[in-house]
């Protein structure tokens, strides 16, 4: 990834988040103690992130052939704090106590009612995350409410994360039963669970603020939904294969949790019967031992998995190449997805 | 009440919410099964309610001379729908089973996982739940934002539910220490999370998009205020002394858990040390018997606090009707607002 482009664009809007939460706590620090500090709190979460939805809002405004200023802030600020919104809820669904380096919102909540010795501190943590993801996605939705930019962009943001929450839901149901999803239901769940919303929004979002004409939003929209696939892709080859240290969650952790990954898929779609009921012997055993992972990894790599997956991934990237070539936009803005397009299919994090 | 301006008002939004919802299911029931069932869910849940604040929204539309129309009756609908996701979240938290007469939503889902022998049912409905309130408000929010109505009723949508979320927390936390909150905490918290979100919100905003001017949006938003407060209070008078089968939950239920309620709060400022510890040693006891409730009542009741409750409500409904008689709009539509009065505190339900 162009370091250099997405990076400055990560600072810019850092900081327009970081005084737009002020403005919120300004507004609303008279009511309670919570109106100064929850903005702070999703501040510090936010910021946590990679900014790379943000970096596409503005990308986005640049390939369309606008001039990015206040406008593309707030959009990009506003679908950061969406997307904030969306882990902390998520996490109180996963039970997932660190996220971005740092405890997860609702277990933050918990902990602190747990060193206070209040009773139920895992039901007030629950609480009051849901609060937090509330109260984080007002104020991504005021911001986008109060931008200067067509209804067609506004109606998007809330249509898409409609459709999100279906995902999740569809996502939580598949969590219920044993069988592996189809490759297909898996696939549909990355389009609208992350391509779609991850990079389609927020490219379409920025050339529409940009007033792209619809061939170009189009093709961003389905340029978004090739780049998402592949990023989500590279996550479960990560989930599996990364270091720990890179991707700050414990080895084998996709492993031990059974996740319901493309890559899994594939897998037990090669093994022949016996190494499949090994693996699945494996699979979702939380006391599963290192070795026991290893085996579990050796099992996906010599199923010729991984490689059907990097060849997956490769083919849109080219798929993902010929599109860009095809965009009618600004030589460097272009250069700037294709840089993220090899950021996305070889991070280690 | 007038049940028939509200009445009537309640069946044209109910229409409208059901159409509306039949469209989001036509748009995304391709995507997975909850594309069809959430929607209908949603609105089984919706259409318990008893859309007054939808109706107020018609009702300040016409006091600022307005003719309600499609645009009131979207700003109707996407109001009592963000009501039914906060009551959605607000279950969970308040782990309450039932509401509206029917199971609550996350508690749906949690009896029908039970049903088919899933595993950790209770999170599974909790996830569930948090999907299912947060699909709600983007459908909610959706709809707003294609109301063709000022921006400013927009950005006070959102504000407002802003600010619920910041009172919610400040319940959760009065929930976990055994101090009875200040009479002023316990006001306040009845404005925000009721008063402010429940009438003046949708009085004024009907108000604003029929082109009222500043003057009279204020004078709704202050009047809305006092009528919320005056709600809350008989809802606490209720909570003691309604009858079961007409508020629709067990009676002595704010008594076992201990709701910090104002009629509690004035009761425990005007008993005298002995009554005062008999109370608070009936306060909060889930297995509290007939014999300890009927007790709690009396002694809520002999220290005078239900008729300070009584008295106080009737200065504000005094101050409302003046209020009200100063409102330059129609006759007719003034005349709603005092039956609405006159129905908030002598419902009871």
């Amino acid at each position: 990834m162009n370091a250099g482009y997405f990076g400055s664009r990560s600072e810019e809007i850092k900081a327009f988040l970081r005084s737009h939460l002020e403005a919120c706590v300004e507004e609303f620090s008279f009511l309670n103690r919570w109106g100064k500090d929850l903005p702070a709190r999703i501040g510090a979460f936010a910021r946590g992130g990679k900014f790379i939805r943000g970096g596409l809002v503005f990308l986005g405004h640049e390939l369309a052939g606008g001039r990015p200023g206040e406008t593309t802030l707030k959009i990009a600020a506003a679908i950061e704090l969406l997307h904030s919104a969306f882990l902390i809820h998520d996490d109180i669904m996963d039970q997932d106590r660190m996220r971005r380096g740092m405890p997860s919102v609702f277990w933050q909540f918990r902990e602190e009612a747990h060193a206070k010795g209040i009773e139920e501190s895992e039901h007030y943590g629950t609480s009051m995350g849901i609060c937090a993801g509330d109260c984080a996605l007002f104020i991504a939705l005021r911001l986008i409410s109060s931008a200067d930019i067509p209804d067609g962009v506004k109606d998007l943001v809330c249509r898409e994360s409609y459709a999100i929450g279906l995902a999740q839901m569809a996502d939580i149901d598949y969590g219920t039963f044993s069988r592996i999803p189809s490759e297909r239901e898996i696939l549909d769940l990355y389009l609208w669970k992350t391509a779609r919303y991850s990079f389609s929004l927020p490219l379409s979002a920025g050339a529409m603020a940009g007033t792209a004409n619809e061939e170009l939003v189009s093709a961003l929209w389905r340029l978004g939904e090739s780049m998402g696939i592949m990023f989500q892709m590279r996550d479960d080859e990560l989930g599996i294969f990364g270091s720990e240290n890179a991707i700050g969650k414990p080895v084998g952790s996709d492993i031990r949790l059974a996740k319901k990954t493309l890559l899994i898929a594939i897998t037990l779609k090669r093994l022949d019967p016996v190494s499949r009921s090994e693996l699945t012997g494996i699979l979702g055993r939380r006391d599963a031992t290192a070795d026991e992972i290893l085996r579990a990894r050796r099992l996906i790599e010599t199923s010729g998995a991984r490689s059907e997956l990097i060849s997956r991934m490769n083919a849109l990237a080219a798929e993902t190449g010929t599109m860009i070539d095809a965009l009618v936009a600004p030589e460097d803005s272009k250069e700037h997805l294709r840089s993220l397009v090899d950021f996305i299919r070889t991070r280690d994090r």
